[in-house]
């Protein structure tokens, strides 16, 4: 039994049937969709015609049900007995409620969005937020009408959505709570990505609240106001943890499920997989929780197999994580300095800037590279990389030397492919290979 | 002492200048250009108004003079007496020869183009190579006459030289010898590769060789001809170690210079870098001769390092590899599964194809990938990736893999960078972890 159907638990039930053909696999989603991509929801939303929303779903119910999966959408489970092994679920289409017994039990219920505490009053702008794929239909169904928009929060989903609605032509305000933008980034990778949004007509206003909506705007707590048609509330997530609180699963110190590297829970026979539960960083060596599809459907992976019988371990996540507003591309991996630092390590930090390609190629941009090395062991840490062209790139050839625990200097040695269409005759790593093992002997 | 000019020798000269101010450093370069990117001039060509000649300069004379490098263009150094330590050097704007005297001396006289065996008649077309700016100049300048052109030489400058040609509107027909594109690749992606140059309006004639050129046409051994204002010369390239065969240094199996990890030659003070040495492979640990701009640079940055008297190894190589025509872009890193048999490896290999990004955004392609694996350790061993999106990413991510010597499975759980614009939710290389790790236990 899989509760839950989008990223982790479907990649789940698509191993679990593939390692043991006579398992009975039932999974229960209190959506209506299953299995489809959130990450590509802003895409959707900026233009529905190009990306309509069935190519979002990577794999219908109507699929899964044809290989022996029981998907039971609009079915929410309501409580887990675990001594008794048994779940009572509650079908929200007619209101009635069930019990179904499991041999092993996947909890995968996502993370939740956080609810901003604000005042509504009359003639409120219509408040939205975007975490299914049916919130996704309720945006789109009102953007025809939306000439203004607020978005509230500067996370990365708050930031595509400002350059989706850009793209319509919509009027965009962007609100952020913090004093800047991205406090899990350096300050200057903030700075220009606040340029890239002003360029492209987005008006941030950062260490302000909203507190209130009426009358057609929304109130800040500076006293102004911001009149618009649409609030998107976009002010981060949860890991989706009641139920599991309820069963008596033990969370970790980020509030999110605690699990071991078999994705197992502390209640025998029962895993967790997805954003609802923990990861450990493979640096740090601490519980993280960093809720991404791409470590979900890892986490799925290996939790299916487990489900099946089989014996896999989760290797862990470095924190990877990319994201783009308008033509800027900000992305990271491993530790910042401070995480550096709070792990243990006696970290030093350098930063410079690289061609993306050969100079004179006219697809050259400029990279901001940033590397956080070890200085007892000249191990690479984590880095951050920012620039209109090449990020994924770098920032992907850093983690798997980060994952290697290659020594900095090793990446001045690595041979990587040069030719002028795709990198400068020392590619950007490269230079951070040499100017790293300047600073660890310095 | 420096004789040669281009990529690694003028590297070598900045290292070395660095690293020692006091050193005195001449450079002897038999073209009037140093410094110049060659793999560059493809892309001169294409568009000089958009890449001016001045732009593949990445360092002109007057800087390094002004740093106190003495560089001296349009001289050829025509003799070495080793035990004397004393270069002969013939001036070729004057003709005039003198005698200086080293303490240590760097070769990096590159490689030379392999001469085409074929009977030149009266009227025959323009007959140019592309080895040199000087080479560049001479066939920017018979361009706008050109209507129709023959590539010789099948290889990368070749393919890059077709498309070149295309893109300013010539005709273009391509003469490979072998009897198929790019034998060091596998046969698929030949085969894509030629169609790619049919889309884009190059004949190909593969198996044939060109036997005389006249009366304004070539003739291939096949009995027919060819029309053509100019045929370009691209029939590969051979270390240029004329005067260090003459110097008594010894060559390696390549028949190129064999250096230690040091660039040290056979013979007391006298390094070599670039082009007209050879160098270790990383993963089969034989010599290896890849006449790669990359290469000689990261060589000449060594041999710079210990012309100075500091010490400094290089790590090797991987024969990474990369090139467009057109859309299409081929690369490679690592052993083939040919040159693992022979490195003693008992190798697996693997082919699949995966989207570059997140399949529902128009920018995704689909990439094709091969990966050799070692059955006994499950190490990654070598790649092969071609498509038209995110080649260069893929391949640098498996050549930082190899060179870090991690097992196959552990692509599928590397942490990289996931968001609909660049990637898909399972990567390229984390398909080819979960294949790979397939085959190795078949």
């Amino acid at each position: 039994m899989i509760v839950g159907g989008v990223a982790a638990g479907m990649k789940a039930a698509a191993v679990c049937r593939r390692r043991s053909p006579d398992a009975n696999i039932t999974v229960f989603q209190d959506e209506d969709d299953i299995s489809y991509s959130a990450c590509g929801m802003p895409y959707h939303l900026e233009d529905s015609e190009e990306i309509p929303r069935e190519k979002l779903v990577a794999r219908t119910a109507e699929k899964f049900r044809a290989d022996g999966v029981d998907v039971r959408t609009g079915c929410r489970v309501e409580a887990v007995d675990t001594a008794a092994k048994r779940l009572t679920v509650r079908n929200l289409s007619d209101d009635t409620v069930s019990t179904s017994s499991y041999d092993r039990l996947l909890i995968a219920t996502g993370a939740r969005a956080i609810q901003a505490r604000l005042e509504i009053g009359d003639r409120a702008p219509q408040m939205l937020q975007l975490r299914s794929l049916g919130d996704a239909d309720r945006i789109r169904a009102a953007l025809p009408e939306v000439g203004a928009a607020v978005v509230v929060g500067g996370g990365y989903i708050g930031l595509e959505m400002a350059e989706a609605l850009r793209h319509r032509g919509t009027a965009v305000t962007l609100v952020e709570m913090a004093p800047r933008l991205l406090p899990a980034f350096d300050e200057d990778i903030a700075a220009r990505l606040l340029q890239e949004l002003e360029r492209n007509g987005v008006t941030a206003r950062c260490g302000r609240k909203v507190i209130a909506a009426r009358d057609g705007q929304v109130e800040l707590d500076s006293g102004d106001s911001i009149a618009c048609d649409l609030v998107l509330l976009c002010t981060g997530v949860r890991p989706n943890v009641g139920l599991a609180e309820a069963m008596g699963l033990e969370l970790g110190p980020t509030g999110a499920i605690k699990v071991d590297a078999r994705m197992a829970t502390s209640v025998p026979d029962v895993y967790a997989a997805g954003d609802c539960c923990e990861a450990t960083h493979v640096v740090s060596n601490t519980p993280v929780w960093y809720p991404l599809g791409d470590i979900a459907s890892r986490q799925g992976r290996v939790a299916g197999t487990n489900l099946a019988g089989g014996e896999e371990a989760f290797t862990g996540v470095l924190g990877t994580a990319i994201f783009r507003a308008f033509e800027h591309v900000v992305a990271r991996t491993g530790l910042s300095k401070q995480q550096a630092e709070d792990a243990g390590f006696d970290p030093v930090d350098i930063a410079y800037s690289a061609p993306s390609r050969a100079k004179y190629m006219p697809a050259s941009r400029n990279l901001t590279v940033s590397l956080v090395v070890d200085r007892a062991t000249t191990r690479l840490l984590g880095a951050q990389v920012d620039g209109a062209d090449g990020v994924d790139k770098c920032v992907d050839i850093l983690a798997t030397a980060i994952w290697a625990k290659l020594p900095v200097d090793a990446l001045r040695d690595l041979d990587l492919a040069y030719a002028p269409p795709f990198s400068p005759l020392l590619a950007p790593v490269q230079i951070g290979g040499e100017l790293g093992k300047r600073a660890v002997s310095a």
